[in-house]
C-alpha cells in the first residue's frame, strides 16, 4: 500500500489517498490517531466510482471517524480509472435496456452484472484489509457498511476480520447470493428503501430471510433509492457502535 | 374521569390509577410535573390485561416519561376485570384451537377477533384522550405506541389528536385493517418480530406496504414475539421524540 497524497479536513479528519497493486484507495483517521489507541475500522461499500461518489463517501467516512472509527473504501473493478470488461459493460447494458423497456430485470443479467464483480472485488478488499490493519493506528474489529450488498454478503461469510456489516439493498441480488446468505453468521443491520427503483424488495426480503445470522435486523423506509432519510443512518450508526466497540 | 389511587415510584415519576365509565386506566407524569410546562403523551397499547401486563407497561410507561412525556393506558374491552363476552372469548378458544393444531389461522378467525374489539376500544381511548387532556400538565401531540396494532391502526384514522404512531406487529391484522390502512397519513414506525409466532408475517408486509404515510418505518428483528431488542426500543423512542416534541 502506498499513500499518493494526504490531507487534512475542515474537521481534523487526516484524508489519504493510496494505491494497492494498482487498485485506487482512501483511508480517514481520526485527527488524533497517532496520540491515541487503535481505532476499529469501518469499509466504506459503494457501487463504483470514488470520484463520482465522494461527496457521499467523504460525509459517510467523517460520520465514521467522528463516531471513533476509521473508515476506508477501494475502487471497484470495472469503475473509475481502472479498466472494465466487455462481459460487464455488455451486463450493464442490458440491465439499462431491460429497465427503460420497463421489463423485469431476469437473473440472468444479474448474474452476469454482479457476480464477476463479487468474485474479482471481494479478494481486493481482502488484502486492503491485511494493508490498512498492518497501520499502527487501526485495530480491529472491522464492519463492512453500504453496498453493494453482494460484495458485503460474501464479505461476511470467507472474511473472519468482518465482525458487522451494515448492508445497504440498493441493488440487484442475484439468487446464489440468497443460498450464500445462508452461511452469514455475524450481526447485520439491513437498510431497505421500500420503493427502490433499483432493487427487487421481495428478494431482499428472501435475503433477510435466508441470513444465518442470530441477530439481524430489516429497517425499510419510504423515499425510493437516494432517499435514505437521516435517521436511518444514526440507526446504523448506533449498530456499528454496539457491535465494533 | 376519577383518581382511585396514587404513588410515587422510586424515580419520582407519579403513577395514578383512574377510572373512565366504569374502564380502569392508568396516568403516569413526571415528578416535576407540576412546576413545568405541559408534556406531550403517549398512549400505551398492549394486549388487554392491565395487572398481567403492569411490570411491562410500567417499564414502557418510565422510558417515556424520562424522555419527556406523560404515558397512559387504559383496559382493553373483555379483559382483566372488564365483562367478557361470549363471542370474543369463542373466536379466542377458536384461534387457540386453531393455533394448537398447526393450521393456518383463517380470516374470518381473525375478523371475529379483531375487529368488534377495534369497534369497542376505540371510542373508550378516544374519551381517555379527552379526560386525559383535559389535565393542565398534559398537553399534545399524542402518540399511539404498540400493540394491538389494529386499534393503532384505526386511531390513527379517526382521531387527529393523534400525531404519530409505534404500532407493534405483534398480532394478527384482518385484511379490512389492511384496506383501511390505506388512509393513515401520520408518521408511522413499525415494530416487526420476523418469526412472531404470533401473527403473519406477509400480512404484516402488506399492511406496512398500504399505509398512506409518506413517512413510515419497518423495523424488522430477530427473537420471537416477546423478543424484542433494546436497541429496537430505543429506535421507537428516537422516532416519537422527533414527532411529538
Amino acid at each position: 500500500m502506498q499513500f499518493t497524497s494526504g490531507q487534512r479536513l475542515d474537521d481534523g479528519v487526516l484524508e489519504r489517498e493510496f494505491t494497492l497493486g494498482g487498485i485506487p484507495g482512501t483511508l480517514w483517521t481520526p485527527g488524533s490517531a497517532s496520540a491515541s489507541e487503535p481505532v476499529p475500522l469501518i469499509l466504506i461499500g459503494h457501487p463504483g466510482g470514488l470520484l463520482r461518489m465522494y461527496p457521499r463517501l467523504v460525509a459517510r467516512a467523517r460520520h465514521s471517524v467522528a463516531e471513533g472509527f476509521a473508515a476506508a473504501t477501494i475502487e471497484l473493478p470495472g469503475s473509475g480509472v481502472r479498466p472494465g470488461s466487455t462481459a460487464a459493460e455488455q451486463a450493464r447494458a442490458d440491465l439499462r435496456r431491460a429497465m427503460g423497456a420497463g421489463e423485469p430485470i431476469g437473473d440472468e443479467i444479474i448474474d452476469r452484472l454482479v457476480l464477476p464483480l463479487v468474485d474479482k472485488a471481494v479478494p481486493e478488499w481482502r488484502a486492503a484489509l491485511d494493508a490498512i490493519l498492518s497501520l499502527p493506528e487501526i485495530g480491529g474489529p472491522v464492519g463492512y457498511s453500504g453496498g453493494v450488498i453482494s460484495i458485503g454478503i460474501r464479505l461476511a461469510v470467507v472474511e473472519p476480520r468482518i465482525a458487522a456489516a451494515g448492508l445497504f439493498a440498493g441493488s440487484f441480488v442475484p439468487r446464489a447470493m440468497v443460498e450464500e446468505a445462508r452461511q452469514v453468521s455475524i450481526p447485520l443491520h439491513v437498510l431497505l428503501q421500500w420503493d427502490d427503483e433499483g432493487n427487487d424488495r421481495q428478494r431482499v426480503l428472501d435475503l433477510f430471510d435466508a441470513f444465518g445470522s442470530k441477530e439481524k435486523s430489516l429497517h425499510a423506509n419510504m423515499g425510493g433509492h437516494a432517499g435514505v432519510p437521516q435517521s436511518a443512518g444514526e440507526d446504523a450508526a448506533r449498530f456499528f457502535a454496539r457491535h465494533l466497540k
